[in-house]
């Protein structure tokens, strides 16, 4: 069973050692704990729909509260405090295309709006319902989630949009093939919402993002449905992929999703690494990433999250003999953590694991083999659930990324953590940051930066605590030259730094579009642009 | 001194051997030399302008005639007679993003049409001035061709638009870098043509197409500048670097480009292999590019563009030499020279190169060495000078090409083969025609098809045979799932075909992009969309 204010599977529990509530008490003080309302409470919350019964959609309380809100830090406070503000009027659930242009069609007839939903688990409130006067359905995608074709010749797949990552993987690895796409929120989140919203996988090192990923399809819009046939690459013209790929829900409702898929590798292992300094371990994957060598995932933690993960791995006497290898061979304090993966074959994968050995070890790099790399694979999804136990030991935890040029990663890191540093100064509270780079490119790196900071006296004033900060943090984003984002999309938090990030002219253009698909301005109002 | 009615450098003269007359002659009959005009003639029929002189732009015959047309194979044929028919009324030769402005504003007050111009390289009608009312006013972009700004660490360049390929990689390699973009056009062509018109390089196996290697830059548009800034990658909404590229001038003029470089390899090697059939090739390199083996460049011709590669490369004693020993071996009557490339380090070229040979030792491939592989990399431009010497013996040449998926690339291929095989069959004529792969993925593959047949009894003859020929070839391409073009782009040939590849409401969407940027419709007409 899903949690419904939560992430994740109810059973699913992933424990805070004792010494890592120490280690967040030491430097944040004593956990808050608020109080979370119960289901029952968040229910007898839920108005009445603006809308009758109708055999498209539900107008139950149980599916309207558990479509309100998505997974952000805003949306975590709301759903626990029992009060999402915002409901959508209806949910419906369309088994196919023809029902997706029937529910379009009862939008034009009934003036309603429509919020196109995946696996629901935005961190930047785009399936967040608009407070509109025109009713609000959410058109959840779930049950189209089937393999509808595989081309084994061409290694293209074609799925529903509602496929949640395990139902994409468990499908094509039934016939020996793997879509290769694993975002953190893999276990919930679903093809057509990747899509939507740009998402990177974790591996993105070896099969790409999904821009890479995703070769065709339909959209449905207002002004008929946008078939994108597949090619493998194309000169005629600009490419219309990209103006699904990144729309959000704003342009039109994703039916069908055609993918590029692989073989599955016959060899995958992922390294730990420990680089002395931060210096050093920059230089390091940067020269690594332009080099070519054909590694599969790199994620390189600063000395902060470095020391903040060993402390909260649980383990402490393992840690300390670790720490005091380490230090002995040139890492120690200050050290940075690098784990990284190759997947392929056995030969291809013996090179590249001794050119990035040879390569990392002239800037100081301790090999520690496999042992971390597979706890760092065994946990690739589970760091969603730790907010459940940190918010029960009175603690809060969000995170914020980016992605900018190589010459100016360093800069905008530094700035990033300063500003959630300083952004609850004026309260006297502390906050805790920290950062890790993944997704390396020749050009630039992403910088995804996690933040622990303390509940206030009540709901709105935690609320407004993660204002402070994730304001404080993206101004400081979009006025260095970092990208808005890199992989969760623009939804409605990050609506209001496109200006600052792509200029007027370039909004002015996705609004263009926008009125192109849907003159009436009723699809996902106030994701991606704001009203 | 470049040669005004044909391909590069008056002083490169690549020769057709007696031998290779004679192969076409069997398969054609004899050749038909139509008469060439002399520059003089051509630029006598130069009309006066409708414009008066101006500081910004030249209204003199000699520079209008110049930019009157591109090197398509109707191009071509508008030269050779001295008749091109339409000519810019004048030609600008801006040399900053401010006189493109100044160009830009004075469209306006003086209601004139722009087009962008790089290298005049287009095989596709792009710059070729439209029939309009409005005056016509060229915009060579020769004059903006300097290397502006090299971030070394995020291997990011930034050029003015209209550097050409050697101006390009001249510049880079001075400091130690490549952008690795070789398209066959490279001696001529320019970065801003490239992005503009989607190209894709001989090695994109290694650098990717243009796609990859844009990173942003600024697009000068009737609606002000579209600065585009740099990130590896980002999620924030559609991407706007995809409505410049491709855009082939109609939504503005490409003033400054930035590109991802990449460090000049160690180690660069190609490679001959032949194998003994088609069908036993197909295989072999859809499946070496699924197997992510990391090679730079891979091309495949089929039977008949080997035996015509053998027959015209002269020196036929050793070519029977090679041919005694490869059907020895297996690779006779039927065999299909592949030729591929690494690039890079030599530990990884040594195991691309061991798995490359052990894969398609599998399906029988016969691997002659380096020998072969430097030819391919000494002539890798010299295949457009070619169309001088054929003329010259009384033939034409044209090529054509698509993309599509793997599962669709033998039925395709045979299909424009057959199309252009059959085209003018009423008139008696035989067409020799021929294909190779290149530029594979591993969703698919680039179908490049070259065709030779006799010129008619005059110009506008031999130009009705041109069209049956490019006419039937389209129309097949489109209606069998291969796009109109993977490299050239779209210009005014291929504009009538966009509709069937990408459907009513994707062009609609183009169109309007159009407007916005352009609402008066002044820049480029007629290309890319049909009037």
């Amino acid at each position: 069973m899903r949690r419904w204010n939560g992430w994740g599977e109810a059973t699913t529990v992933v424990e805070l050692p004792a010494q890592g509530a120490g280690f967040l008490a030491e430097r944040l003080g004593v956990g808050r704990v608020l109080p979370d309302a119960t289901l029952e409470e968040a229910l007898a919350r839920v108005p009445a729909s603006r809308l009758a019964a109708h055999g498209l959609y539900s107008i139950e309380p149980h599916d309207r509260l558990l479509h309100a809100r998505g997974q952000s830090l805003p949306d975590w406070l709301a759903l626990r405090e029992g009060a999402p503000g915002l409901y959508p009027d209806a949910v419906a659930f369309p088994d196919s295309a023809g029902q997706i242009r029937q529910l379009l069609a009862l939008a034009q007839t009934q003036d309603l709006c429509l919020i196109p939903y995946g696996g629901g688990t935005s961190v930047a409130g785009h399936i967040n319902p608009p407070d509109s006067v025109r009713p609000v359905v959410t058109v959840s995608l779930a049950r189209m989630n089937r393999l509808l074709d595989l081309d084994e010749h061409s290694l293209l797949a074609t799925f529903g949009p509602g496929a949640s990552g395990p139902q994409v993987e468990s499908q094509l690895r039934a016939r020996g093939y793997t879509l290769g796409h694993f975002p953190q929120s893999w276990e919930l989140s679903t093809l057509g919402g990747w899509v939507a919203s740009r998402s990177s996988g974790q591996q993105s090192l070896r099969y790409g993002r999904i821009e890479q990923l995703f070769a065709g399809g339909t959209l449905e819009t207002f002004a008929g449905p946008l078939e994108i046939a597949t090619f493998p690459a194309s000169a005629a013209g600009p490419d219309l992929r990209e103006v699904v790929l990144g729309c959000e829900g704003r342009f039109g409702i994703i039916s069908q999703v055609k993918v590029r898929i692989s073989a599955l590798p016959a060899d995958e292992r992922f390294y730990g690494v420990f680089l002395p300094d931060w210096s050093q371990a920059l230089q390091a994957i940067r020269q690594l990433a332009q080099a070519r060598v054909p590694l599969s995932m790199l994620r390189l933690s600063n000395a902060l999250e470095t020391e903040t993960q060993l402390a909260l791995a649980g383990h402490p006497q393992q840690i300390a003999w670790l720490e005091k290898y380490l230090a002995l061979r040139g890492a120690g304090v200050g050290k940075c953590m690098l784990t990284f993966g190759v997947t392929g074959n056995r030969r291809q994968n013996a090179l590249s694991l001794s050119q990035a050995r040879q390569h990392l070890k002239a800037f100081g790099g301790v090999f520690t083999g496999t042992l971390l790399g597979k706890k760092w694979a065994q946990n690739r999804f589970r760091f969603p659930y730790l907010r459940e136990n940190l918010w029960n030991a009175g603690y809060v935890v969000d995170t914020l990324e980016t992605a900018t040029d190589w010459s100016n990663v360093d800069n905008l890191l530094e700035r990033i953590e300063q500003s959630l540093r300083a952004a609850l100064a004026a309260q006297g509270e502390q906050v805790h940051v920290f950062t890790h780079l993944s997704h390396v490119y020749g050009e630039g790196s992403s910088i995804y930066t996690t933040y622990v900071f303390r509940p206030a006296a009540d709901y709105p004033a935690t609320l407004a605590r993660w204002q402070a900060l994730k304001h404080a943090a993206s101004q400081t984003i979009v006025d260095n030259g970092g990208t808005i984002s890199h992989q969760h999309g623009v939804g409605k938090d990050h609506a209001a730094y496109l200006l600052r990030e792509k200029g007027a002219l370039a909004i002015d253009t996705l609004q263009a579009l926008s009125r192109h698909f849907d003159p009436a301005g009723r699809l996902n109002p106030g994701t991606l642009l704001q009203e």
